[in-house]
């Protein structure tokens, strides 16, 4: 039992750590199109990468920030940005958006569940807390966006992404409600949230337009 | 006597929906002229409606926001947002921007007036308590501005918006000091805002341009 | 003895007024630019000379803010932006601008100085430090940015700023594990950051550039 229990805590870690990577890689890749300098494209890559935390943080006035108690992902955003700076060049990434839409997928998931799971322990309605797990996955996406000064594409290009998180993060709430084990709900949300945008990409869903 | 208050706490319920409601539809109106997606909309109506109060309270460092007390009012914005989706075409927009101007107006003094208040009991100084206010009635429209990757509109368009939320927090504060009561003040402050913005409208003032 | 510290004192309050009044200036000129009225001048000006500090406390959880504790700096940039309105053509921006370049980077220093320093009396970890001094000299003219609808100048014109900043923040945490006192750890902190920035200015470095 206890070895299962290590399996699981090891295999969340690996997702967070992909997750986290696939973020800020997105902030790099955005960064480089606008030609950012060295320094915009480390603030874009980690606001890609934490600012949706770091914005729940802020709401629910939680303390210190991820990112405060682990300097080592500082550290780590700071070798990806250095790294991808050296060796991406532009003929790479197509290829190298479509690789990290698996992590990101998962990513978004787990982060959702992140968000979910902090806001119902601080006692937050059951909408308020899907919010916080959407604000958690999608929006260091947006501040990315603003910073490099366009639309979010989470609002724009009518793929389904936010609309996943909100419905992974509705299952967390009722099996929460449920009273299942934690890991469970997180489990389930994941793979609601990285399933159902798996499917969105696949079968190429459409958010519904504006009938203007 | 006690008649009156009860009509007075109704009125001041019937302002704060029509307001918040009208907040909201801006919110709604500018993401569809920017032919956001479903969750976009959804997002700009809801920073446009609780912008501006949620960033007032993370200066202030109060908790839980109004709309984590109220969770009905998200309901209703994600119920106008759907509404609106619906039944609004785009040459419906003109006549809407004209008819929430009212309620618009309305709520800015209001908004601005439970600004200042909060900042006043606080122990803000006055100036502060009249940026808290200006903060809580106006930047809901600035972030919905910023998130849709425009200047925001109050700070272009050289018409009179945030000034008049800012002599009406001068009013507030002025009765404030006088002793009076708190609706008394609230109620000085809502005709002073609703006033110049009303009178700003009708008679086409302009602001002070930059002699380049 | 004592009037050495004065002296100290003094030299530091006049080098906190300049800085801050360059930051507000760099905010009002590019408000005139993007042709806002009277209001976005001010809130433009404000958010340059306010932003960085502001966010800061915000991300370490401080109340009261520098601006509420001091009020009288509100007055003085709203001075600022006034006197900006009346005398400033556009025929004397460019002269402005180099005018400023020296309060701006004795400000950097300074700024950045606070920063680091009221993140270690918080018990953050160094690189943490080091970032939250970066923000509190950077993340003003981010914000004044951000509402002017353009990429930040200082993610995207290649020319060194924050990378002084962070360089200073380093020599201050070095010279604070020295055991230095903190005027000392200061004054290194604002000679490595204003020095560097002259240097980049004089011999016009430019950033490494992402090679596509």
């Amino acid at each position: 039992m206890n070895n299962i229990q290590h399996w699981g805590e090891t295999l969340r870690l690996l997702v967070e750590l992909a997750g986290t990577a696939a973020f800020a890689l997105s902030g790099v890749l955005e960064g480089a199109r606008k030609k950012l300098d060295a320094v915009g494209i480390f603030v874009v890559g980690f606001l890609a990468a934490f600012g949706g935390g770091t914005l729940r943080d802020l709401l629910l006035d939680q303390r210190p920030f991820f990112w405060v108690r682990h300097v080592e992902v500082l550290w780590g955003v700071l070798a990806i940005c250095l790294l991808a700076m050296l060796f991406l060049r532009s003929q790479h990434f197509e290829a190298t958006l479509k690789t990290i839409a698996v992590p990101d997928a998962l990513g978004l998931g787990l982060f959702t569940a992140t968000g979910v799971h902090q806001a119902l322990v601080a006692q937050s309605p059951a909408l308020v807390a899907v919010l916080m797990g959407l604000i958690t996955g999608v929006f260091g996406g947006v501040l990315r966006d603003i910073v490099c000064n366009e639309i979010p594409t989470t609002f724009s290009d009518h793929q389904p992404y936010a609309v996943c998180a909100f419905a992974g993060g509705w299952a967390y709430i009722g099996l929460w409600q449920l009273g299942t084990p934690g890991w469970l709900a997180l489990l389930g949300c994941l793979i609601v949230t990285a399933g159902l945008r798996g499917l969105a990409i696949w079968r190429n869903w459409q958010l519904p337009v504006w009938q203007a």
